[in-house]
């Protein structure tokens, strides 16, 4: 691939035996960990301008270095670099090339630091950034599944458990179950951000380093909100990558369930809602179908997210301190959670802002299935029917109802009698789907009113927080 | 097994045939939900009280409801409590005995909820004991690490990068990085804990109800921040169970490297450390064995907890909104979970209270391996040679030490000076141990005082969080 | 808790201070290994049998040792055993008991062998019988399903893709996809079994022993295929556990597959089968709730198995030879899986075969949805037309279809000649269902002569079976 | 992107709005699954002859099909096919070209399958090589470990358990359970193999195919062993897939053992074994450092392939029949197993090779500890001492060997008599190392005999293997 001059590793003067080039390959890095150069390349200007703060190089050489680091990076931008693989890392590609390119104040851009502390800087520097493109990625799927409960706040659908009908709400509601699900996604990567926000560098290899850096001044300025407190740890740590890759796997379980729902609800036999065209294909064989590709294959990838996270947790597992070669086998679990995570949130924010709801078949399905029956239950306790009493009531009439094909409402008087004389003509008003769903008008019921009202609190939560964090 | 009379299940109404008895000890969850009857009868106290309180039930109905519960809690407490599989549940359980004791009054209970936001509540209470527990158990852990590591502050140990001789450190500042460590997983917890604190009840089956409830005032009666805010959520929300378990899961990582640590520490051949016969034990067949089975049991219980996270997550994956019975599964490994994570730091917290260091073997160790390499290297940089060849023509040296059997302190000048003639006769303070690491004086670095000075900032932060949360 | 005299243990000689109780009761086994006890002494009595055999124990001794433990087994047999912590596990707790009966002869039992040989046997003789119970177990949920398809070999269904109605298929083909997907799991535990069946005992701690002992006579007398070839991986091996696991999660991720199916079949939506009122239960709350609880709880028991098998590939990753503690941790996941997969079997096996089919639903469903588009597609290629130029027609006319609200044997000639004038008055006879079904009339196709074809062929596997393994 | 013209999608005929650009890349698979090209354009020829034999296509058809697809398949071999998006996958792309070779001929090859046969044809060719290169791979690795099992047939170092010195053992038996581990692996692989090498064409979309296919003719062409049973099991099922991670994780799992104990052995503390330089990377701040890299990273590469076999099972997990876009997560994870499992065993394969071993130090570590305790014990075993008193006297022994700070051996014979006056002055025999070992002298004992004897046995398997699978 290219001239593998072992002699130019880092580390070459200690060794007899050249590097197996399949081994070499195999080691290296770099076909990932290149993605990171942007903040290697950050991480580096704010090395170097904190070491010449401190005596440790002279302005010039900050100057130089820095020159050359940007001039790396514009080469990198432009597709213009050539990677190298006995080079082995990111890390040393720049540094190489900023030492052809300025001489020798390049080779002193490595005093007081190590690659271990540097490479734990450089995802750190990254991962924040991919959670701010994440956190602003949910809160645009929020607003759109807020936009679609208020188009839908009046709309009945039958709520299932069990995937048995059991009472009917209203979409608007549903949706805001799952607004609160990215909710706490949401507020678990701030919490993740936040808690990994601490600075390695000045770790060196693990126990500090004998130059007088100020950590402190290359924490404020990298956006850290401290150095981290401790060396071993500074660079043994990857509770950031797994921490993270919890809570995206929290989040790909909600979109699993949601896909799980938008796929039901397609079939023909709900019909409830249509997907836009554009987030669906067809069949090479079946010229009818038209599959929800976008649901099936974001619920696919929870698995893949789940895999990543169990790989991390195995990754760190009896790892003795302090930096062991395994760790470089967290990037690209880490890599590919990001990217998954963040083309499953687009594709759903773009989708969910394209739903079309059937509202006559998901109020012809919430009219069967007896959906009102405990609304019937309710009815009796009001007339002083102790809860399990009229439980039992209302089995009965249901099991009527089952054998004779109709649902309560359909019931005569008289049928509905026969279980409790309690049952006045007045039942059927609370038999309705409307009545059914105004009636649960309390924080968190489904009634249009506190549909509205959630959504307005809603707004708000997303206004604050885009002004906050 | 006992009398089924299926006629006592809630539900019997509406079914013609009974329930198979395999089927029913299949599905029934008494016997490992009973855990929960302190909180579920908690939870029902505070319901029956905001019922009365809203004119639900009388005064009369609360009292008889209150003082029949605080009997069945008395009775189970006493062991005296006959556990039914037909029904199915702690919640039935209990309310049936309930009803039992104090007649009709006993039915009306269960007015405006249902088993799923009850079960949800009930498994909230609990855990947030049980967080409680465990982060007070970290804390006695962390506690132990700051008296080790203040004790021990000054002694000298390799610390080791790929488990090879790397750079002298303290011990102190090792048990400082695992101190970080528990910090963080701390911190998790209390995120955890202030997440999943809302109030599902009210939710019902999952609409919200039809009795004019008032959720704040339960919320507030059992501790919770707030109601919360959407009842198909509330009822179909196990993130708290995963999120807690995700946490845990990095916790027992933390141990898992803490015991390989330990392990290898223990072992004949580094012997860094003895722990108490308390935490070993022999061998049936070979006489002189010491075990360090505590660590080891340890390390292999992360398994364990990885294994109840993949669990958990799997388990939720494509769940339709809202209850579907699979979630019963989540109660088993969230129980073992707690109980292995509660074990594990408590016999940690008390194994490392009597740990006894070896300095001479780890000075011996520390002696070997040419762990001062870095300080040669930083000793040339400061006399202006750039860091890349310095590190260099250290490798040089350290070829001919390896060659010679002798360690870089063993190395003549002029041996030295073959590499370098930037080296004079002051190299020699800088490639002893006690020099390597006093140099290390940065915040976070393994210097005797930074360790005495991360040792005063980390009892405080236990101390004001001891206060706090 | 008992009279913890810690001298009884083993290892007591050795040792200064006792062993903290809570370390006792944490690090002890004996609360889930005692399950082992027949294993753990029909191990024994062959051990002593090849002992005295080899001139090691007098026949007096093996005689003494062989009543002893057949005592020992009849007491716990009949629950009048009393287990003891401080024995720490299931080998001491019986040898201890052995002795005790009858005096020095029991402590010559242990003679050339070790616990971690000891125990690797019993779990290999107790996970050996488990399997057999759950192959059988397989088999009779295999013979289940082909009742049920025989049955229903007729019946006509929807096919899926996507979710989205694709082809009409047979219930009977149906049920055959589920049997094979059992036939690989029932194989898989076939070579699971083949491959654990051999004898640690002789490996004793790790290097063998110095008696002169019979490792073929022992593994014959045990039914072991072999001794195992290498004493240090003998005692190390724990891959039976792992690949037993890794089977029992492919298996439960099929029944996964199967209950996905039965809840959707069930829902009112889909109205295609009804599950017995036994293996389903009702709401605390909606009286109308038949809920398909045992699908669910089989379809939620997945992830407790994928757990599992995640559990014990952590608890072995980087475990150095042979035996360490962290192994303990091997039961209780296994354990766990073999109860939770033949309850699982068991209640399938039970359930299918009571399983209603609602024909009219089913043939309701496949006649809407544009089944037999690919049957249009293929005629036209019959006339001639390449395939991707007839996908493309027939698409055009279930684009018409969809506008329409009609199904394409719905519309009329002149409608379908629009589009291709390839098309002539017989196309009606392959737009039926039955024609659909019966054209696919090849091996593993949907025809019903097909399906009963691989009903005959399932049945002569399944007799194959039982006779051979 | 590219000039996406939507219409030469295969399903275009049925949409009203193009898919959408992100939409388009995000479900395509083509920048992956274009690895299986060989295997994709095999499966053609194979079907294209079938379609031709049973006169479905003319002979001239077949020879165009199958000229064009070797054209295809030479121009990718060649890197000069340009790969599109929009069409979604390899499937696609090389039908697409191959009709824009030949015409009207390559419309037709797609008659009688789907892409749902298709992919799940090309992926178990494509496995069944790997498996193939797979097993090879393993078996050099094992041919290297008996290789160096023989050169240290006699080579002592201490056994551990609990990390603890155990007992003698020899480095050949040592490296001789390593060599059963991977042969349990190897056997996996084949049944693995054998499992999986069934044929799905033929199951079309799901259902089977309307034309006269010979489904025998195209299995045997292809080297399968049969035409799947089942049309719906064949296009859902990816048991072969998760199979062969399962088995890839154990394999993983045996290598992060392997690396484990590698990394223990060249650190400076044990100091066993010595791996070759070129295995092995420096430090880019320690120049004394030489870090085993290449165990590390295989170490951590275990979490990888776990994490893959966890996010298979959670893909298929409640997934309906047939076919669902989920499943083209499948590929990745495969690719990647296949990926590290070759590259991991490869390197271990030339790194066992060059091991050397330090036996001076394994020797020296061996004298102490205690070993020979065990050897001890069976000598008054064989004096008629109980052996669970044998136990207690050498562990006195023990202890007072601890105390002087001497080994057993070191101890004079009065010292040894004051715990048994059994002890004659011919215990020092059975004392030493080479007594210890030779006389574990059964099969599976590590007595040099023993392991000379096993490695005869191995080397026949390879050879019987080698010439069989």
């Amino acid at each position: 691939m290219s001239d593998s001059n072992s002699s130019a590793k880092p580390w070459a003067g200690r060794f007899n035996a050249p590097t197996d080039a399949f081994v070499e390959a195999f080691t290296a890095s770099v076909d990932f960990d290149r993605r990171l150069y942007r903040y290697d390349i950050q991480g580096s200007i704010a090395h170097a301008t904190m070491l010449a703060r401190q005596g440790i190089l002279t302005e010039a050489e900050r100057d130089a270095i820095v020159a050359g680091l940007e001039r790396v990076r514009a080469r990198i931008d432009a597709g213009e670099f050539e990677w190298s693989i006995p080079l082995e890392d990111v890390h040393m590609n720049i540094e190489s090339a900023l030492t052809a390119d300025i001489g020798d104040a390049g080779k002193k851009l490595h005093t007081g630091r190590s690659r271990n502390d540097q490479v734990a800087t450089d995802v750190r520097l990254w991962l924040r950034d991919e959670i701010d493109t994440i956190r602003a990625e949910i809160l645009r799927l929020q607003t759109a599944l807020l936009d679609l409960a208020e188009r839908e706040a009046d709309t009945i659908l039958p709520g299932f458990t069990h995937l048995q009908v059991a009472q009917p709400i209203t979409f608007g509601h549903h949706m805001l179950a799952w607004f609160e699900m990215l909710e706490r996604d949401r507020e678990r990567l701030a919490d993740c951000r936040r808690r990994m926000n601490v600075l390695p560098l000045g770790a060196a290899a693990l126990a500090g380093t004998t130059y007088p850096i100020d950590r402190h001044y290359t924490a404020e300025r990298l956006g850290f909100d401290r150095p981290a407190e401790n060396s071993l740890d500074a660079v043994s740590d990857r509770d950031f990558a797994i921490e993270f890759t919890a809570d995206a796997a929290i989040l790909m379980m909600h979109l699993s369930r949601f896909s799980e729902e938008l796929i039901l609800w397609s079939s023909a036999q709900f019909g409830f809602v249509e997907l836009s065209d554009s987030f669906c294909t067809g069949s090479s064989i079946m010229p009818q179908k038209k599959n929800p590709d976008v649901p099936e294959l974001v619920r696919g990838k929870s698995g893949r997210i789940f895999g990543h996270l169990m790989g991390l947790l195995t990754l760190m597992k009896s790892q003795p301190l302090a930096y062991n070669k395994d760790n470089q086998e967290d990037k690209e679990p880490l890599f590919d959670t990001v990217d998954n995570l963040k083309g499953s949130l687009k594709v759903y924010a773009d989708m969910m802002a394209h739903v079309s709801c059937n509202r006559e078949r998901m109020r012809a399905a919430a009219k069967q299935g007896f959906s009102t029956a405990t609304d019937l239950a309710d009815y009796l306790v009001r007339r002083g029917i102790p809860f399990r009493d009229a439980h039992e009531i209302v089995g009965k009439a249901v099991a009527l109802g089952v054998r004779e094909g109709r649902d309560l409402a359909e019931l005569t008087l008289d049928e509905l009698r026969q279980f409790s004389d309690a049952i006045t003509d007045d039942v059927f008003a609370v038999l309705t789907l409307e009545g059914s769903v105004a009636a649960r008008d309390h924080i968190g019921g489904t009634a249009p009113a506190q549909v509205r009202a959630a959504i307005v609190r809603g707004r708000q939560r997303l206004a604050e927080s885009a002004q906050g964090a």
